[in-house]
């Protein structure tokens, strides 16, 4: 297995997203939209809202993968709940970056944030991304129709969660 | 019936709005928190995003209503959807504000926005809610588990959908 470092996102990593999220496969499997600025990505990442926490997977200096967990520190009746979207570089699929990602991502949420219910939104047909969220603990809750359009087509969504008990205080 | 008057939503609202939400059932109803400020309620109005349509419901001058359709310019692959939050004053339940403020929603996302999908949530036990849902043509989609916490307890919900064929063009 590469050493995979994970880390927080910086400004600097913008043009490395633009090149994350142009690939035909990261795009195919998530909202984002081809020739997006890394201007545009720059500013995502420097005005990113309290509670959000971007994180990349970094291989000899390298980003080849992304998890961004958004938080709720302004709805005290959600403060419970993290929901997190991720992309993996194309080139880097099946390598392990993934539950890189997602395992730096759980022991965030679980033993830091106190979060007892991680959600995420996946296209129904995304077949190695929901092994990925199963094997983590996450279900399905439900299909949303016509979630999205993906190359020309509209492509339902499946909700699904992860939940956790907390230790009592 | 009453004469309902369905409008668009002002900063002068926010009194309103904090009478309308410190209301037990309307907090049990929604993801509201009680004693939140009048300044708080104004400043949510005046910073809504672009895409955001606050309406109220009014009667003889009177706010007794409202529903929020959150809209996404900036994301064109999730264009053709709508998320509504709604609520009526508790001392006007069963009066046909729902039914009205649904009504404009649903003129706007179809006739206007060409909305092709709107959703929402709602916690599985608010049946009055759910009533007024199926009526204009939502559909149960998933069920999110501890979705949030309510009067001391965690609380599920429904997300539901309601989609339209547009006409081609």
């Amino acid at each position: 297995m590469p050493n995979i470092l994970i880390r927080r996102a910086t400004a600097d990593d913008a043009a490395a997203f633009v090149r994350l999220f142009s690939a035909p496969r990261a795009m195919w499997g998530t909202l984002q939209v081809p020739y997006t600025s890394e201007e545009a990505r720059r500013r995502r990442l420097v005005d990113a809202p309290e509670g959000t926490y971007p994180l990349v997977a970094e291989v000899d200096g390298e980003v080849v993968g992304q998890l961004t967990l958004h938080t709720n520190p302004t709805r005290p009746r959600r403060a419970h709940v993290g929901v997190l979207g991720m992309a993996v570089r194309d080139d880097w699929h099946g390598r392990g970056v993934g539950t890189a990602l997602m395992a730096a991502c759980l022991d965030l949420a679980d033993n830091w944030l106190n979060l007892t219910r991680v959600e995420l939104e996946v296209y129904t047909d995304n077949e190695p991304a929901i092994r990925l969220y199963t094997k983590f603990g996450f279900e399905i809750e439900g299909t949303l129709r016509r979630y999205a359009y993906r190359d020309g087509q509209w492509a339902d969504a499946y909700i699904m969660a992860r939940l956790r008990e907390s230790p009592a205080p």
